[in-house]
């Protein structure tokens, strides 16, 4: 295993001191790390509140800031965070309006968000993503897994909690929003997990994993490489398909971690051609490292169907460490 | 070779295509796709070129746009564009106040850089950047090699030019900037040329290349696996003892392509604490992928020393694919 850290035990801790020291005028730590949280908090205004395992980055730290989440609550690398981080970071961001937690579809992540709203003293609805087309059910999930599409909620639902909008309506608008987002993966190389030591799967130099997890989960099946365009005619055929819809969209190409940009810019190009011929523009785009699989090679698309109002949304400023315009 | 592509030949020009749609808002491809430059000029205003080889996304294409470049010209990977896409370029987005070229220092650029300029009608001024202090010579170099400090000039000069600087005021600046700029790489894997098909360096498990250049070429010396503090350690002391000053710095912390965010936020941890004993106060930090080598795994450090007029005008507005805040 050859990665930049002191102690397997310690990797967390010092990259969480790196990204809030990196990024202290927006974010800091709360106690013993246990949730990341703006520093500067808006009376009233409903708190979002995500997170997850580690390992995912800039997911979902990258993403609190103005416009965005108010706290993200980070596990140990693919752990769900435990109850009481997502339970002290509600009670630290709350300032009345209630919380809103946003929680991708893994069984961990849902029981102990869901212990965390009943012991919360305010208000908390919650609103479950669950965007990745590739399988019905998986190894940490029953239904679908919420994956790159998360941070599409995030950033809606953010700048409508901005604006002004209550609890009720930005748990309405979280589900509103992952219903008109589908997303598909596909991994050419295992991810390394710190605490393993080595690769979470074994992959032939000649195969792939279509329809894989961010996880390094198992996808739909286990193929032959294929060419750039292939891979864009499976995973938008899944999405749109899917959908079931033609507009305007906003079209994200996720990189796992060890997938080059010129490759996810190649991806974009496939997809978005691809996309055009079903009868969906992509008139949004975000093309990076977003929500990854620690040094995983390979990429997601993710499609997020926009009317004006979420266009609109979705241009409002922001101002995390990981997404910024307008501000 | 794993990687998300169709065919090796068509790499570069489909990732162009890709990276044009995504971002069709702010930039647009000349003629055979021989540069990429901002949709809308500004009369009068120096126009900021730069360019180099492919691999190193998303600099320099993504940088361009308002705060930054105007114009950025792509060569095959690791390959020197041609002297006709710089002065394609440069008559493209020349309006009136002259060009600079931003150029690291490799004497493949250089020299077409060079050449461009002679051809040029209007008048062109030259800054090459110089930035990394692992090694004074090196396979492609006479002097030192321009690395990720690159874009703390082309921000920093882009964004004067904006307020009003002229040619030979940006020149001077472009200088001043890459004197207060040092860097340093390490490399834990190699990179793999898409036409190369293999991997341009063999490297056991347990080794990594200290001071490793953006193409894979040699640094100081190949060294067992140190810890994310001892890497720091040597690199800090390369770069701190290289500025010999203290104060106010600008701390980049700039994946390969193949490393998570994940230990690049580790690595901040220690590099900031590092400078921070040495007298070098981290006051603004980037943390990315921002100067790649494909898919190689590892970092590289960039310090610029700041004073208040620099550091203004790297808060000041800008609007590229990659960097964007204020607008």
């Amino acid at each position: 295993m050859k990665k930049l850290i002191n102690s397997i035990d310690n990797v967390l801790a010092e990259s969480l001191e790196g990204f809030a020291a990196a990024h202290a005028d927006i974010v800091e730590l709360g106690p013993e790390r246990k949730f990341v949280r703006r520093t500067s908090l808006k009376a009233g205004k409903p708190a979002l509140i995500s997170g997850g395992g580690s390992g995912h980055e800039p997911l979902h730290a990258g993403f609190v800031g103005f416009g965005m989440l108010d706290a993200a609550c980070p596990g140990q690398v693919f752990t769900s965070p435990t109850p009481d981080q997502m339970l002290e970071a509600a009670e630290a961001v709350d300032t009345g309006g209630g919380v809103l937690f946003i929680v991708k579809n893994y069984e961990g992540d849902v029981m102990n968000f869901d212990m965390a709203r009943e012991m919360a003293s305010g208000s908390v609805a919650t609103v479950i993503t669950n965007d990745d087309v590739a399988v019905e059910n998986s190894s940490y999930t029953t239904g679908r897994r919420g994956v790159a599409g998360t941070l599409v909620v995030e950033r809606i639902a953010g700048a409508a909690a901005e604006a002004g909008a209550d609890l009720a309506a930005l748990k309405a608008l979280g589900d509103t929003v992952n219903s008109a987002t589908r997303s598909m993966g596909v991994a050419l190389t295992s991810c390394t997990v710190p605490a393993a030591g080595k690769p979470t799967f074994a992959i032939a130099d000649d195969e792939m994993e279509m329809g894989v997890g961010i996880h390094g989960e198992p996808g739909r099946r286990r193929v032959k490489l294929m060419s750039a365009d292939a891979i864009a005619d499976e995973m938008v055929a899944a999405i749109a398909g899917d959908l079931n819809g033609t507009g305007e969209a906003l079209l994200l190409v996720n990189g796992f971690g060890g997938t080059p940009l010129m490759e996810l810019y190649l991806m974009y190009h496939a997809a978005a051609e691809r996309l055009k011929a079903r009868g969906i523009r992509a008139v949004r785009s975000l093309v990076g490292n977003y929500v990854t699989s620690l040094d995983m090679a390979g990429c997601s698309l993710t499609v997020t169907m926009l009317d004006g109002k979420t266009a609109a949304l979705w241009d409002s400023p922001v101002h995390t460490p990981t997404l910024r315009w307008g501000v």
